[in-house]
C-alpha cells in the first residue's frame, strides 16, 4: 500500500536529520533564544530581502494560526475566510476558542477576492455584529490554487482600503512558489501580508512553521503570546535547525519542486484519460473526478482521501505529493490507473 | 562555559534519535493514529500495570497542563495550587486564558497539603465566588521536592471527600520516581490521581509529554480538545516513536538515575562545604545558597539560573543535572568549588 | 413619527410600573434570592405544569442565550442554528467570545428543520472539527415564523436521537404563542426542550427574561455562570416583581395577543392592497415588500428597519408591533398606506 | 428584622421611580442610542468638567468590570488588585473568564500603593509570566477606606511611569466623595485614572453604572464590548433616565452624603462603647469588631453580613447603610446596642 494521503506521512529530508544528529549534544538556551534559531532567522530574513520583519518558529499550523489571529485582534473583531479555509472547517474551532467568529464565503477555487470581501464588510455595519477585521488565506489554498501576484495585490489594496489585515497560511507555501503559474517570491509576500507563515512540516522538516510579522503594529510581545498558548518549545532548537538547513540553501524550494513533479506527472496521466478536475491546481495536491469503480480499484494499492462525491457515479479524491514521494510508485500509478 | 541551567539543553539520548532514524521513511497516518503511538502506549500502560487509562502524546508541558485542565473543568471551576506551582507563575496565564482562576497557597517546599486544601476550600463557599475543582501538584516539583506514596494518599482521600480533581505535572517525573526517598510507583499514581503526564522534554527525549486519563468521566472527545488548543501533531508518530525507545525497556529510568546521581554528587560537595539548601531536594534540582561572590566566581565557568536572593550576601541559585550531564563536568564544578 | 421599529421602544406595561412602585421599599435579600423572584418562579412553574424545572430571571436576551450556551456545552461543542439566528447575526459574536463555534445553515422562512440538522451532523464527522452540539432555535423567528407542536417535536425527536441538546429562544415567546396558528403551550415546550427563555423585554416588561432549565444535567451550578457573565442583578427582586405581575393572571398573554392583533391589522391592509411578504408571519414582526417609493413616503410618518433589498424598486421593510402600540396610530398608518 | 446588609436591599430613590413613570410611554430608540442616555452623559459629562471622556452607562458593577477590563487589556496582560478587591474574590473568576490573570498582594485596608505595584511587577519580568497592565482599585474598597487626593496621584504616577492603565471601581463611589477625609472630585478622577464608573446600583438607581473612558486609546469601538457581553440594555432609556435625574442636580450626592451620616451615627455610638473596628471607615460600610454574644443579640433584630472572625470570641461585622436607610432603625439599633 502506498499513501497518497498527505505531505506529512514520512518523517524528514535526511539533510534536516542529519543536523539534527550533528547538533544534538550542544548546549544551549532553550525557548528559542538559541544560536541556530537566531541563525535560521538571518537566513530567512535574507531569502525574503526584508530585515523589517519578526520571524518566530512554531511547530504547527493550527498552533501558528490560533495563536497569531487571537493575538492580532481585539475581542470584537472576526476573521474573513472562506468556506474551505483550514481555520475555518479542519481545527477543531481553534480560532473561535479564542473568542473570534469566521465569517466565511463560498468559493470553487477555495480563493477570496475582493468582492467576497466586501461582500462580507457589507453585512457588517454596527455594533450589533462582529466586526470583520482579518483577512485570512492560504497559499497554496487547500483546494492547491495559488495566488497568483496580481491577486495578492488586489487584496493587498483591498485590506489597507478597508482597514484590515491580511493573514496568509503558507502551510503549502513551498509548493505554491516554485509551481509553473507562481510569478510570486518571499519578497512580494512580506510587502503585500501583513503576516504569514512558512509551512515546514509539510515540506520536509519533522515539524515546524516559521511565522513572519510584517506589520509593526503586530509584533509587540509575540513572545508572550506564543508561550501562554503552549507553542514555545523547550528545546526552540530544534526548530532552528531544521528552517537552518532549509534555508541555508535552497533546499526548502527544491523538495517543493520534487513534490510538484510528481503531482504534475500525476495530473497529466490523469488528463489524458480524459478526467476532470475538481480545480485546476498545479500544487502538490490534485482533485481528479474519477469513476466509483475505479477508486475503488484504485484503492486496493493506494491511499489517498475522498475530497467530495459529485454524483452517484463519481467522487472527487484528492491525490497529495511531497518531498518524499517515490517516482517510481507514481509510475505505478499511473501504470495501473491505465490497466485499469 | 559548562550549563547547569536545565535538563533540556541538548538534544535527545542517542537512541531516541536512532529511533526516529530508522523510522523515518516509513509512511504513516498522522496526527498520532500510527503504528508507534499505539505501540507507545501499550508500552506506557504495561509499565503502568493498568489497561483502563486513556493516553495522549503531546509535545510540551504547558500545552498538555493548558489542554487537560480545561477540558476537566467546567468555565466556574478553579485550579487550587502552590504559588510557586509551574501553572501560576511560569506558563504566561495559560490557565487563565482557558478562563479558569488558579487559587495558590504559600508554601516552603512546594507541596501542596490537605489542610492547605482546605483553607482554599472554606474560602470559597458560593456563587459570587470561582468553585475550585483541581488540585494541581507537580513532582517532583519545581523546587526539586517530592510527594512520597503516603502524601500521595492523602491527597488522593482529600480529593475523594471535596469531590475535587487530582491532577500530577510529571514534567520531571523520571527524577521523582528513581530518586531516594520516593516509594511511588506509575502504577501508584495511575490508581491515586485523576490524570497525569511523564514528561519525556526534561528525560532525554527531543520533546514530548505522555498525558494519562484516568477517570473515566475525563476521557470523552478528549482528542478534540488538543486538536483544537494546536497540540495534535502531524507527524505524530515523532511522540509514538520516543516513547517507545524510553519504554521498551527501561531507558527512561535509568537516564533519571544518571541526572539524579550528577544531581546528589552536587549536593553532597556543597554540603561538605557547609552551605545551606533552599529546599531538602533529592532530584535534579538543587538549590544551595552560596555566598555572592562565590556565585560571581562559579558563573565564570558555569551557568545556572538565581532562584532567590535570601539576603544581602547570600542567594539561592538553581542547579539542573539530566541524562545528557558528564560527569567530568561535575567534578570540575565541585574541584571548582572546593579551590574558590 | 410613529415607531414600528421594534417592540421595546416604550418602557413597560403600567402594572409592571405599579408592582415595581408598590415593592419599592420592602427590605430584600440580593441577587435573586428575594421573596419575590421565589413567587414568580413558582408562578411560572406552575404555567408550565411542571415543578421539574429550574428557572433563573435575567436581564437580557444576549445575556440568557451566552450564559446559557457557554454553560451547557463543553469547549469543542457547536451551536446549530439557522443564518438568521440572533446569536448568529446580532450578538456581536457573543458565542464565539465564549469560545464556541455557530454552525449556520440557509433558509427562507428562518426555522431549522431535522434535515437541516442532520446536514450539519454529515459534515462534522471527526476531533478535526468542531462537535455539533445545541440547536437553536428562536420562537417567534426573528423572520416572525413560529414552530408547530409537530415541528418542535420533530425537532425534539432529531436531538434525542442525535444527542443532541435544544435550546429554544423565546424573546418573542409570548406573541408565537398566542398567535392564530400555534397549538403549543408552555408546558408542551418544556416537555420538548432542554432549555429555552420566556422573553419579558419585549412584552410588557422594562427588561427581563426567565432561563428555564429542563434536563437535569443542566441544572447543576447554574446561579455561578450567571455571576460570572455578569447577569446577577444585585436587585433581583426587580425582575422577580415583573414576572410575578406578568404571570400571576394572564397579563403576559393578553398583551401578547394586542401586539399581534396590531400586526394582523397592518398585515391584512397590506395584503388588500397586493404586497407580497418576505415570510407568512402571523406575529408582531411583519415583512411586507413595498415599492421604494411607497417606503418613502411611509417613512416621512413612520419609522421602522429596512431588512432586505429585494430588487431595484422593491424592498421588504419590519414593522413591530408591541403591547404598547396603539391601535389608532395602526389604523392611521392603514389609511396613510391606502391614501399614497 | 432590619437590615444593614447591604446597600441595595430597596428598590430606589422616589424621585428616580417617578422620572421613569413620566418618561414611560415614550418611544425612544434602543440599545442607549435615546434622548435620555445622551442627556445624562451630557449632565455627567459637566459634572466632571470634562468633555474628552466617553460615557457608557451599564446594568451593573460586574459586568462593567469584565467588559471594560477584557476590552482594554490584550490577551497576555494580567490584572493588579489587592486581595480583598472585588474583581478578584466576588466576581467568580469573571476577569479570569475573559482570559485574564488578576495578580494580588495583601493588604490591611484594601488599598493598593506604588509599593505594592512595584512588588508586582518585580516579580514578571518576561514572556513566562504574564503581563502585569491595569491597577485595579475601588473607591470607597471594599473594606470602606478611601483614596484621598494625594495617593491617588501617587498611583497616576506610578502608572504613567509604568506603562499602566489605572482603572476606579466605583461602586460605592458616591459615599466616597462625600465622606469626611475626601478631598477628591469627579473633576480630579477623570484626570487621573484612565477609566472609572460611577455606580447607581448602590446609591439611588434601581440599577445602573456609568462608565466614564478617560483614556483615548481606551475609547474605539466599546459599544461592541458592551454588546458582545450581554450588557447592552435594549430600554437603554431605563439608563439614562436614572442617570439623568441622579444628576440633573445633587441627587446622587445628597443621598451618599445620608448613607453615610447613617453610618456614622453607628461608627460613633460602637466606638463610644469602645469598639474596635478592622478599619477606618468614614462612609457608608463599618466593620466594627464584637464580641460574639453581642452579635448574637443583635443578629434577633438586624441583619448584617459576618467579615471576619478575629478569635475565639470576637468576630467583625459589616454594617451598611444606604440612601434607604432610616434614621430612626439606626437610633433603635443603638439604643439596642447601649442596652444589651
Amino acid at each position: 500500500m502506498y499513501s497518497f494521503t498527505n505531505d506529512y506521512s514520512e518523517g524528514a529530508h535526511s539533510r534536516i536529520l542529519n543536523a539534527l544528529l550533528e547538533t544534538n549534544l550542544e548546549q544551549t538556551s532553550g525557548y528559542s533564544t538559541d544560536y541556530h534559531t537566531e541563525k535560521a532567522i538571518e537566513l530567512l530574513k535574507k531569502k525574503m530581502d526584508c530585515e523589517d520583519v519578526d520571524i518566530h518558529l512554531l511547530v504547527g499550523g493550527t498552533q501558528v494560526n490560533l495563536t497569531a489571529i487571537s493575538a492580532f485582534l481585539r475581542p470584537h473583531q472576526a476573521v474573513i475566510g472562506t468556506d474551505t479555509s483550514h481555520v475555518n472547517c479542519h481545527e477543531t474551532g481553534a480560532i473561535e476558542a479564542t473568542g473570534h467568529k469566521v465569517l466565511t464565503m463560498k468559493t470553487d477555487d477555495g480563493k477570496l477576492t475582493p468582492s467576497l470581501i466586501q461582500k462580507v464588510l457589507d453585512g457588517h455595519t454596527d455594533e450589533h455584529m462582529v466586526q470583520p477585521k482579518l483577512v485570512y488565506i492560504s497559499n497554496s489554498t487547500e483546494l492547491g490554487t495559488i495566488y497568483i501576484k496580481s491577486e495578492l495585490e488586489e487584496l493587498h489594496n483591498c485590506c489597507i482600503k478597508n482597514n484590515l489585515l491580511l493573514y496568509l497560511d503558507g502551510a503549502r507555501l513551498g509548493t505554491a512558489l516554485v509551481c509553473e503559474e507562481n510569478d510570486l517570491t518571499l519578497a512580494d509576500i512580506a510587502k503585500l501580508v501583513d503576516a504569514f507563515y512558512i509551512g515546514g512540516t509539510k515540506n520536509g522538516a519533522l515539524f515546524g512553521e516559521a511565522l513572519v510579522i510584517c506589520n509593526n503594529e503586530l509584533k509587540e510581545d509575540f513572545r508572550y503570546f506564543i508561550k501562554q498558548k503552549g507553542g514555545l518549545l523547550a528545546k526552540g532548537r530544534l526548530l532552528g535547525v531544521q528552517f537552518e538547513e532549509l534555508f541555508k540553501d535552497d533546499l526548502y524550494f527544491d523538495i517543493a519542486r520534487h513534490a510538484n513533479k510528481m503531482a504534475i506527472l500525476l495530473k497529466n496521466a490523469l488528463k489524458e484519460k480524459g478526467y476532470e478536475f475538481l480545480t485546476d491546481s498545479s500544487t502538490n495536491q490534485q482533485f481528479p473526478i474519477l469513476p466509483n469503480d475505479i477508486i475503488k480499484k484504485l484503492s486496493e494499492k493506494y491511499s489517498f482521501n475522498i475530497e467530495r462525491v459529485i454524483d452517484n457515479s463519481n467522487t472527487a479524491i484528492r491525490l497529495v505529493t511531497s518531498w518524499a514521494t517515490n517516482e517510481a510508485n507514481v509510475l505505478e500509478f499511473i501504470e495501473d490507473l491505465n490497466s485499469i
